[in-house]
């Protein structure tokens, strides 16, 4: 078997990106592309990545490019970033040759929680509506399967190498098994 | 004409990435590529650009496709990285099928000024010895033309815009003319 493609998805406020960090340090030859930064390339002249078409498309042809150059490199991608199944079946299939494992978790937590620690971000970074917006997308999406969710509300920060470990051991959350 | 790709380079503490940044903020269509940033998707495993092959090339490639990627969105494309002659040459020749302009413009300042810059950085980021190397590289490098070269000694930090304004105007920075 060749290299893991890892996608650490959720909504804002799931800690997708700290889990990511942790999981990265966990793998002795990894790479970290988040999905937030490659989004921000265009600087003038783009849209929201949920609301306009050309800066969704370019986003994931960015993070499509991204992971299949430092796939060639022998690195273990963990992408971090909001992603539906529609996006991941299309992110497997353009990499199918590439004879990787794709990992697909979505990180999820209870309304309450994901409100809380949105409050906890600094002002500009509040996401507010948007993160109980998206979990509800995600819970009532018919096309995300049960066994790629990973609710997080038990767990402690000290405990996220617990859930790093869950995602790096269990055969559930593989996309193209 | 296509779009364009603006190659600011020079040595670490020459006000590469203040000049990019209000570069990209003068057009209208325009995307921030990092190189720093894109040097550093690969986390574990990965060794320092200039000293290891195979991160060297990943760095360039991840570069190349990210640049490919937002010309097919038609946006000005800014990399704000420190790239010799060789490796602008290897971009243009790989986007040639593009019809983009390249513009390449290597910022310098006197040794000085330099060390003085590096100085004002959190120590964490202090090149020392590396800044200074790399301005000796960038001066001594025969395949770098002197119109590529601008010296921004003389100007204070205000005067920006007038760089900026320089590098958009000025004919003799266009690589592939």
């Amino acid at each position: 078997m060749g290299n893991t493609v890892y996608i650490i998805s959720g909504p804002a406020g799931v800690g997708k990106s700290t889990t990511s960090q942790i999981l990265v340090q966990a793998i002795s030859k990894s790479a970290y592309i988040s999905g937030d930064d490659v989004s921000h390339i265009p600087v003038n002249g783009r849209g929201k990545p949920w609301l306009d078409k050309d800066t969704y498309d370019l986003t994931w042809t960015n993070i499509l490019s991204l992971t299949n150059n430092t796939l060639d490199y022998r690195y273990d991608v963990v992408i971090d970033y909001i992603a539906f199944p529609k996006e991941v079946k299309w992110l497997a299939q353009a990499l199918s040759g590439k004879g990787a494992r794709i990992v697909y978790v979505v990180l999820l937590v209870d309304k309450k929680t994901i409100a809380y620690r949105d409050r906890l971000r600094s002002e500009e970074a509040w996401m507010g509506e948007r993160s109980l917006e998206l979990l509800e997308q995600f819970e009532n999406d018919p096309e995300l399967s049960d066994r790629f969710k990973l609710y997080t509300d038990q767990y402690q920060t000290d405990q996220l190498s617990m859930i790093v470990e869950e995602i790096m051991s269990c055969d559930k959350y593989i996309f193209n098994a």
